[in-house]
């Protein structure tokens, strides 16, 4: 934390990706995401090992273009749907705009991870990488 | 960001559970988690609106008692197992401590929002709120 108490997170690495535009990402890693690579900073790719290919794992980003001081929003930005509040929804704009992304481990090459889908853009903060169920073995 | 382009966060409220003790919390939601209260601050419970009983929700939290230099563990402390690196596990230490929760809402009331599972202990810092999966009427 800082002095004033927020909480205050350093980015692990980022996303290198195809996707550059925010217009042309899905909404969704399963509504036709390319695959991408997490680079992860070498100050802490230690953290990777045991990471394996194959392995179904929680991409944890920072949605660094959202809007914060969203609260409540028309899904998908369609008017002619009811209002929704952020903590209903999957939008990106909302208070803390953290994202979750479920993809598969499909190759590593040293500090960069590639996943089969990832529907966040390039250059995209990556603050965190977890298992997605954690199987007993890794508990 | 701030000015050192570190992403500060601001929790969106906490958690209140009868779990005091870091030594009793379970090490997942579904390894003996009690029901908890997600207490959201009155300035974004807007955000709230749509969150209804029955929906299954990821909740994102701050493991503010977490270590944030290690990165290489041995699962669960056990020092017969081989280390891993913190991608690799679920463990609460790693360099930006995030915590997922998956959990079914149970009662709503007002800014709180109680649901039937949660590891994390009393006063815990919650991040954002969101649903688990996010079925097509919701994207």
């Amino acid at each position: 934390m800082n002095d004033a108490g927020d909480i205050v997170l350093v980015p692990i690495g980022h996303v290198d990706s195809a996707l550059t535009d925010l217009d042309d990402a899905p909404r969704q890693g399963d509504e036709g995401a390319p695959d991408a690579w997490v680079v992860v900073n070498p100050d802490v790719a230690a953290a990777l090992l045991g990471t394996e290919v194959g392995d179904e794992v929680v991409i944890i980003t920072w949605l660094d273009r959202a809007q914060r001081d969203v609260l409540v929003t028309h899904p998908r930005g369609d008017t002619s749907r009811p209002e929704s509040g952020v903590f209903a929804t999957r939008a990106p704009d909302r208070p803390n705009p953290i994202g979750l992304h479920l993809a598969r481990v499909v190759e590593i090459d040293a500090n960069r991870v590639r996943v089969d889908r990832l529907e966040a853009i390039d250059g995209t903060p990556v603050l965190d990488l977890k298992p997605m169920l954690a199987s007993p073995d890794r508990r």
